[in-house]
């Protein structure tokens, strides 16, 4: 295959990350900026994260070949309305920044941030993903193109297993307890101490009047891991029932795509894997008693470059 | 008594509404307004609407008594902070009136939206409020004046049996089964046929992207109770679970505060007690299992009149 670059593109929610890659899936420069989640910040801020990390990936690449590829991993893109939409400014970021192109059709891919964490993860487009961060969500492919989806939906629709969901189920178990409607618990006093209040109910001042949102109580979930592994009953069930819930779904992802006998991967990805203490152990058992053929491993790769190999392979198929 | 007018004023999240009564529990006058839940609309705005409705029920009164007492019930107060900041809110307001006013030290009444719901509810303050809205929460008091409080942590931390739990419970019992972890539900037809969608997952759309709030996604409650009375499985669950958790905690506010043969009477306010199927039924029975001879009533007066009703009492003990 001749010399060829491509961009690699991984918008999120807090930060936009790209890379310039080779055909040897090099990198030759990468960049990164603010969040692009365009439903969220708006087109025109997603707009100028986007640009400004794909330039400086250019910049620091010190390369002169023409971009052959792109492809763009965004978080929420999934429906089909909003292809069009990403696919417009994309087209418009690559018109305005000063770089050579020879983009042939369909060498432009846009996709969620699941398949780019995938493809990253593992090195190729086969396997699943088991993503668990502030949200959560499981996806995998299988050899024949088929995909699945489970979980996703938000922090307020779903998302179990979640930062999130073990953050706010432990707050929910805690002032629980505080009224009497739930077992005594050192959540309580762990959460008020974390946080310098003098009491738990001042626990309502700090999500709903400081405009907390998602992430903020995402990050109180290794309070609860914490609570579990000292010995607290309360949190100790919490913490299962996160495991257990993102068991289910990647069970649900491993049944619907690979059969009994195929081996494949399961790389686990986002903060909740590695903060919960005594968490990816339970995860793997449980994986492995019903598809002893499974791997669960870390990502080989971050999904940025995910995004690189995909390019790269679209461009590939064109040659 | 001489002849007396007192101000009550009940302060939610959505409206404001004020009544002038006189000493024979009369209202003389009232007055409606926009919202003052001044932790979500700011004090300015929370200041116009006390002070619109209260100007309000004392001009459509023809009274000329000044005012000796004035009680004011808002959504949200409790904690020890929050009355300085209401008591310079409401001292402001009457001085900004041009009403007559005879107040005396203690003629003024800041308390919780639950307490003056309680004595409206009741016509006293002995007994106990089971609030089940887009919130929940169950408050109670006993002829020793003691008080305590069960849930009320707002819709992301608590609020259980409340009409934003059952609905987003509803919600996200059609996603997982959508996904494939739940059982079949007609819950996804339902929803999806109510908000117009041609395929469940645009929920995700409807629910963050419009920027729906707590209310929004409450008023889905029904759907949830109309498919449990069709006989839905997984709705059922879910309703049978909402009456379980008020029974709870209004168990728990009855052991608290009332001696086994004690009577008292619990107040069901809210829209989940007459919106929902084959539900307060249900919660009486579940209370009278344990506690006999409690009375499960409707509400005698609204909140507002409860508020007056505080207010009376205040001039009342002075004079």
């Amino acid at each position: 295959m001749k010399q060829v670059n491509v961009l690699g593109i991984d918008g999120g929610g807090t930060k936009t990350e790209a890379v310039l890659m080779d055909e040897n899936y090099q990198i030759l420069g990468s960049g990164k900026s603010g969040p692009s989640n365009y439903q969220s910040v708006g087109i025109e801020v997603a707009k100028n994260s986007i640009q400004t990390a794909i330039s400086q990936a250019v910049t620091n690449s010190n390369s002169h070949q023409p971009i052959s590829g792109i492809c763009l991993g965004l978080a929420g893109v999934g429906r089909p309305e909003d292809f069009p939409v990403v696919e417009n400014l994309l087209q418009e970021i690559i018109t305005n920044i000063p770089i050579k192109r020879a983009l042939q059709p369909n060498t432009i891919i846009i996709c969620s941030d699941s398949n780019i964490a995938l493809v990253g993860g593992i090195g190729y487009s086969i396997g699943i993903v088991a993503m668990a961060g502030t949200g959560s969500q499981v996806f995998g492919q299988n050899s024949q193109g088929l995909t699945k989806r489970v979980g996703g939906w938000g922090y307020l629709l779903g998302d179990e297993g979640s930062g999130y969901n073990i953050a706010i189920k432990g707050l929910q178990a805690a002032l629980k307890s505080y009224d009497g409607r739930e077992s005594p618990t050192t959540l309580i006093t762990d959460f008020q101490r974390h946080l310098g209040l003098t009491n738990i109910e001042g626990i309502v001042e700090v999500v709903y009047r400081r405009g907390w949102g998602a992430t903020e109580i995402a990050a109180l979930a290794p309070i609860v891991s914490v609570a579990a592994d000292k010995g607290d009953k309360v949190a100790k069930k919490i913490i299962q029932g996160a495991v257990k819930e993102l068991s289910i779904a990647t069970k649900i992802v491993i049944s619907t795509l690979f059969q009994p006998h195929e081996s494949f991967e399961v790389v686990t990805i986002g903060s909740v894997w590695n903060s919960m203490i005594d968490f990816r152990g339970r995860f793997e058992d449980s994986i492995l008693a019903i598809a002893p053929t499974a791997r669960v491993i870390w990502p080989r790769h971050q999904p940025v470059y995910g995004a690189g190999i995909l390019a790269l392979k679209a461009v590939k198929v064109k040659s």
